[in-house]
């Protein structure tokens, strides 16, 4: 099996090198990373500038391609330019800090394993519930299983994994439970500051306000200490509410009767 | 109506400004846009440096907030920190180049409309399908027809209306269609070139590859000279994979027995 490795704390980072460590016990992995931390980069690619790809060592050995640019950058050129064929799956991470509910949307780390859905690479996105974690090891022992189970049991196209793993030794963790995007959300605080210059400028902080109760939701199921798995793919119709805008006749909003209305 | 206003192409581009023009006849807009162009930045945040917030004026006239920072960030910080109350609607646009399909991913115009969507803020996101537009204003008139009917009829929580507009006069607009976001992707090239200095670098380019040929998606609309109008939520979710994997079991995957499967 050929993995491709990518994450949005940069390549230097912990949670990528116990990841990579353990995925070299079941594939041949090439690593595709930031050279900077990438975090809440979402799904930005890099237009207006070239990128560069620089080799990566550590402890006197090749480790990876590190990449000035971001995560989804890095699954594009390692996918078109830096593998000689397309890899059987992707992983990102592991990322410190959750990717649950609304930050699913915000998540470097959700994005590099989303670029890979879009290119037709089964993909998993891997996340430990902490800034400061002491120990990867279980988390990337979940990559291994969860890696070997995709590759056996595949997904659709377009449809990636996103798993988050609770901050907790191995022994005091519930389960693991296939969940859906929670919908806790994030009440945003801006920090206004005055610089040594008298001029303002703002911190964003805040805090997540928990909605989610039912372990059926990501967002729960870590709070209980389970690791969630969510499926979630890039198409974002609502079709619920595309049938219901069927009611809303737009096709006769610019006749001219509407324009009228408008103008008078 | 107050309209919160904002793009990606920055607080000067034409778009933006054919937009406000048009919006200001209909509402009490308020500004707050990038400084500097943001396109392709997708749903990115600013946490790793504050924000700063600067007064743009536009022949002699407060014009709106210009912030260091991404479309999300504007959308953020204008409805957190610069308005006195929420806004009844929120428009970003007008996009120089369109955003269909999977380019509803990576867009810097679609995620300041989603951020508004998800702080419960209807909203709509518009772009016209070239980047080298000379006349913005029917594209303008869609904004303002569209925004009149969204406040009349209401959005959903959490949806947002993504509209596209063929860059043609509008005596050659084939007319308005509902759709859904389509399959057609990027053939993704890196050209790599060598700098004076004899490093390698790579610029990404590519071409679309149109897969959608029924007028029920965004990208075969515009292509066939139709305004398109599609409902895109936040939640991504793949729920039908979600059914599919309760075959899986994964629950049982932490077990022992699954644990000596793998060390074996």
């Amino acid at each position: 099996m050929k993995i491709l490795v990518s994450n949005d704390d940069g390549i230097d980072s912990a949670g990528i090198q116990a990841l990579v460590k353990s995925l070299r016990e079941i594939a041949d992995v090439t690593v595709v990373a930031p050279h900077q931390e990438q975090s809440a980069v979402g799904h930005a690619i890099t237009m207006q500038t070239p990128l560069r790809v620089f080799e990566y060592h550590k402890d006197g050995k090749f480790f990876g391609y590190a990449i000035d640019g971001t995560p989804a950058d890095c699954v594009k050129i390692g996918i078109r330019n830096l593998m000689t064929e397309p890899p059987d799956l992707m992983v990102s991470g592991i990322n410190h800090g959750s990717n649950t509910a609304i930050n699913i949307i915000y998540s470097g780390t959700v994005s590099a394993a989303r670029e890979a859905a879009i290119m037709d690479v089964p993909s998993i996105a891997i996340s430990v519930t902490s800034h400061s974690v002491k120990d990867f090891s279980f988390a990337a022992k979940v990559a291994k299983i969860l890696a070997l189970e995709v590759h056996q049991k595949g997904l659709p196209k377009g449809t990636m994994l996103n798993v988050n793993v609770p901050n907790l030794p191995e022994e005091e963790i519930a389960g693991i439970l296939l969940t859906k995007q929670g919908k806790s959300k994030w009440d945003d605080i801006y920090e206004k500051r005055v610089d040594p210059y008298g001029r303002n400028y703002y911190w964003l902080t805040g805090n997540l306000v928990e909605v989610d109760h039912s372990l059926e939701y990501d967002q729960a199921a870590i709070r209980n200490n389970y690791v969630s798995v969510t499926p979630i793919h890039f198409d974002l119709t609502d079709y619920k509410t595309f049938e219901e805008m069927k009611q809303w006749k737009i096709e006769n909003l610019l006749n001219a009767k509407a324009y009228r209305d408008i103008s008078n």
